[in-house]
């Protein structure tokens, strides 16, 4: 029989990961058994780029209810945003992450942010690895079929095994 | 008796306007009847810094939606943000300003966005005008027995006083 913190490792929740956009918003629901990841659902949010930023946050807010609605997960797991990296669209970006943030924390979810760093090593094993390599592992640990059509949505089920697996090393380092 | 194009310019509004901020949002209510602006109440909605980023967007939202509820502004004025200006806290800031953004979207209000200097031009008359000549004349205009607490509520006001003075000026414009 396992050792009780062992036991207690095994953790059983619902993680929404998401890549934040204005344009697109990748998500990726992942049901977490112990070490074990299956994807519940997968998709991407997308709002037309001539349409008002506030319609289009509007767009964000209300699809985003609806997934988190319709699948109830625990924890949204979301990649924090830097300074430097993709300026052109920062702000609107940085504005609809806002709006991601305040939907998960009106719906009760735990929120976990990881940086690109983390999210690279917990998917991949290593903090450099390249687009390529983050997708294929993550269709390798998911079993996906089919690739997603966008990048973010895979980068949103990367964060969301992210979330996971810092979920349980979390549990497994506080039961010993 | 006033030409037609007078008589329509004579425009009836209540502004919300708003200066974004993670610590501290400026806003104020002005009701424009013509030309004459006066400030129905003003203030500004604080979060503890210490307090987990979703929650504060939270309260952002729920106490502008009261603000919103209580004073029924036709408009929400608010500055547009720069990604060189205030660099330590613009990602924070632009999540904050998305919040705004859909909070005002919910509620029906028309949005404009107005720069710095449309601001400084409409209040002051002087596009490079500093943060002291706009609080003077914000409060002149507005016949402000004291000067509100913080400088953000005073940018706030000003950015509905542009807001009015440009709603005033478009419909001048078309009607002539």
């Amino acid at each position: 029989m396992l050792p009780l913190w062992r036991r207690i490792t095994v953790l059983d929740m619902r993680i929404l990961g998401i890549d934040p956009g204005i344009a697109i918003v990748g998500w990726g629901v992942v049901e977490q058994k112990g070490n074990s990841f299956c994807p519940l659902d997968y998709g991407a949010i997308q709002t037309p780029a001539k349409m008002q930023i506030s319609y289009r946050l509007e767009m964000i807010y209300s699809q985003l209810n609806e997934i988190i609605d319709k699948y109830s997960p625990d924890m949204l797991a979301i990649e924090q945003l830097f300074w430097n990296t993709n300026q052109k669209t920062a702000i609107a970006v940085s504005q609809a992450r806002g709006v991601i943030l305040l939907c998960a924390r009106q719906k009760g979810l735990d929120i976990s942010e990881y940086t690109p760093l983390q999210v690279k090593q917990a998917v991949v094993g290593y903090g450099r690895a390249d687009k390529k390599q983050v997708i294929a592992m993550v269709s390798a640990l998911l079993r996906l079929k089919n690739l997603p059509k966008f990048d973010d949505t895979a980068d949103a089920l990367a964060v969301a095994l992210c979330g996971g697996h810092c979920a349980n090393s979390r549990l497994a380092f506080t039961s010993r």
